[in-house]
């Protein structure tokens, strides 16, 4: 099939062209197909790399640092892990908390913690303000708009280009309004577009402590930093270091995990953060917490060896991960790639292909995918309150089926995105 | 050594008592001992006998439910697991939530939920209140109390007895006051006294919701639930199902783990509550974390295989734990037999044998044994803000030190206790 471009068709091509896909649509219907790309978690091949975790440790559950992991200690875990956590936040391993299996609940705790108690003693607890705000790059991850919608933090999207957020938007607003407390940035191969922050972006955002409230954090969700698809894509630099080289290393948070390195849900969490804002986040945590699983911990460190044990072991992904990255954006490029009927970024890595229709259609293409028997994220999600202004950004996740089933799915997709796109033209 | 009655001494036999005593507390000192019977924490012994938990996979991640516990997923936990935490909380599989890895996060959480969002919808809020307000039965234990005082709730001391709370008081305090939200309670071999409630009291509990306003919830730290010395220790009845019969299912929540089952830090923590009271605490939750970890509740599952296992494994941690509670309560009743210098219960279960001394002593008792190398427990700490008013509790946890270390240590409180006795007694 040729490049899709319904622009230069007259009144009659197109209502052919919507009859002959309306009519692939009936065929594919009566397939019965239940695909998904909705989420993003690993693939059972990704997982069983990690197969050997279990049993690694051959019943020596003490570390070299001579902690005995089976028994309780240890709030912020096992210094071991914490050398290598640091390496893949490239930050100090002083800098380094190791939580329990979740990055997304030492988000929630941080803004749990510097909401209700403050971060810089009680009289920084956003609770006093009359309305905490955070700023949303969007499109963005929807688990962070639920924590802000969970502690009634207002949401003020902020526009991205492909070097991340506009920083001219973001500095102006939070020059002008001491409410915002926060900033939520995935920087590396981004949820969902893809692209990665330029040196640039990350400097200017390390300097927004410079100019926002005392107690306004950046929380820098690092999902991605080793998650490569192509093995040469830029690194980004390093948030903590450009804060403190600002003087403001107290403004920003970074987090990430190894829950698509290993296994989701059973591998390690982290943060680096100042010292000051680690004290106060121990604080609080070990009230909350006996500390984490340090057995999983050494699990960890032995299962890695070392941090070039652990890229060795991200290569293995990218190489599972690169065919289904292909079959999306082979077909979005077939089909798409001289066509304005759709526009998308390219990723280097991370788990997500980000597109955008025409303005007003993803909401259909979504749901005629549904018809079709595809499971789309829903048109909005990517957005703060599940909004979408133009409605027109859609995420296709494609780690977890097989190439063949993200080939089929990316059929429907197409179909789906052409069909909306011709019934809007006629509708005009 | 014969049994301690300084009353039934005169003056001058009192003090050749109390040269007798310093001689040998110089004695001791220069013997520069290093022990410890703060810590409530399982023995190495113990953490051995679950050291097959690591590698009982065989690389089979999948459990007998379909779920492949390598990926996300499950917020609420394995089917299996829960049937596991189902039995050791004597209640029905749908009323189980399997969290993380500590209780006390558990416990965390559900007071967190309740203040800030409200169980029962967002006007049942505790953070709405002037002052919310937690009935604390003392002694107690300190990271409940802890909890307490981070969301700046108020605690009320209440006395127990051997069968629990005195219950006359707290139905008193709570039918005056609809600002008390909560009461703590660890109902088998209590912390830090070892006693188990009474089925009269149980009763009672349940029934607190039909006086209590309708966010009041009882905090029923069930952490020894299955964690005998004695074999034949009575059980204790089911508080859920007490409250179901009393028709205020929603009044209670109760908690378990494996810390001291499996490993301290890596094993299981659950909670069971009302259909209701689940449901809010899992719409929270849900934005709080990705899940649990499902690998490591399949662990746990083939480990014990079904509940026999568990109670089999029980027993060998009790057949641990009873030399070296022997050693404590042989050394008390060795010496205060037959003394009013000292009280205690004798537990038939948990972690800690509970003693009081005479009114005003127990801070002297734990600097003296400091001073000889015995670190005890801070006076004071098993009770709300630190303060035991008659300044008579001491905490003495013995599984974690040898019965040889355990017998040193308390041939030096028991010298501690008699000198601050003798002391006191020449000071009146």
């Amino acid at each position: 099939m040729n490049a899709f471009n319904p622009d230069q068709f007259d009144q009659n091509a197109l209502q052919q062209l919507q009859r002959q896909l309306r009519s692939e649509f009936e065929t594919l219907k009566s397939a019965g197909l239940s695909l998904d790309l909705t989420r993003g978690k690993p693939s059972a091949d990704q997982l069983s790399l990690s197969d050997s975790l279990d049993g690694i440790l051959a019943g020596n559950y003490k570390s070299d640092s001579g902690t005995d992991t089976r028994n309780y200690g240890g709030l912020d875990g096992l210094p071991e892990a914490k050398a290598l956590a640091a390496q893949a936040l490239d930050v100090d391993v002083s800098d380094v908390l190791i939580g329990g299996n979740s990055s997304l609940t030492l988000m929630y705790q941080s803004i749990l913690f510097a909401y209700m108690f403050g971060l810089n003693g009680e009289a920084s607890a956003w609770k006093n303000e009359t309305k905490a705000k955070f700023l949303c790059p969007v499109p963005g991850y929807d688990r962070h708009f639920s924590i802000c919608e969970d502690f009634d933090i207002e949401m003020i999207s902020v526009p991205m280009d492909e070097n991340g957020p506009i920083m001219d938007e973001v500095e102006k607003l939070i020059a002008n309004d001491t409410s915002i407390k926060g900033i939520w940035c995935v920087p590396r191969f981004s949820n969902p577009t893809g692209i990665s922050y330029s040196d640039e972006v990350v400097d200017r955002i390390a300097r927004l402590g410079n100019i926002a409230s005392d107690n306004f954090r950046v929380f820098w969700d690092n999902a991605y930093a080793i998650h490569h698809i192509n093995k040469d894509a830029a690194p980004i630099k390093c948030l903590l270091q450009a804060a403190r080289d600002a003087g403001c290393e107290d403004s920003v948070l970074m987090f990430g995990s190894t829950s698509k390195v290993t296994f989701a849900g059973a591998g390690l969490a982290y943060m680096a953060a100042s010292a000051k804002n680690l004290a106060a986040f121990k604080n609080h945590l070990g009230i909350a917490s006996i500390g984490p699983d340090k057995v999983n911990q050494l699990r960890h460190v032995k299962f890695f060896g070392d941090f070039d044990g652990l890229l060795a072991h991200m290569d293995k992904h990218a190489a599972l991960l690169k065919p289904r990255f292909d079959a999306v954006l082979s077909a979005l490029n077939t089909h798409f790639g001289d066509s304005d009927a759709l526009t998308w970024t390219t990723p280097e890595g991370g788990y997500f292909v980000s597109v955008d229709t025409q303005q007003g259609l993803a909401s259909s293409v979504v749901a005629m995918a549904a018809e079709l028997g595809v499971k789309l994220t829903p048109a909005g999600a990517t957005f703060p309150y599940g909004n979408d202004p133009e409605n027109r950004n859609i995420r296709l996740a494609p780690s977890f089926p097989t190439v063949d089933d993200i080939t089929k799915a990316m059929e429907i997709f197409v179909l789906c995105v052409k069909l909306a796109t011709v019934n809007a033209k006629l509708a005009d």
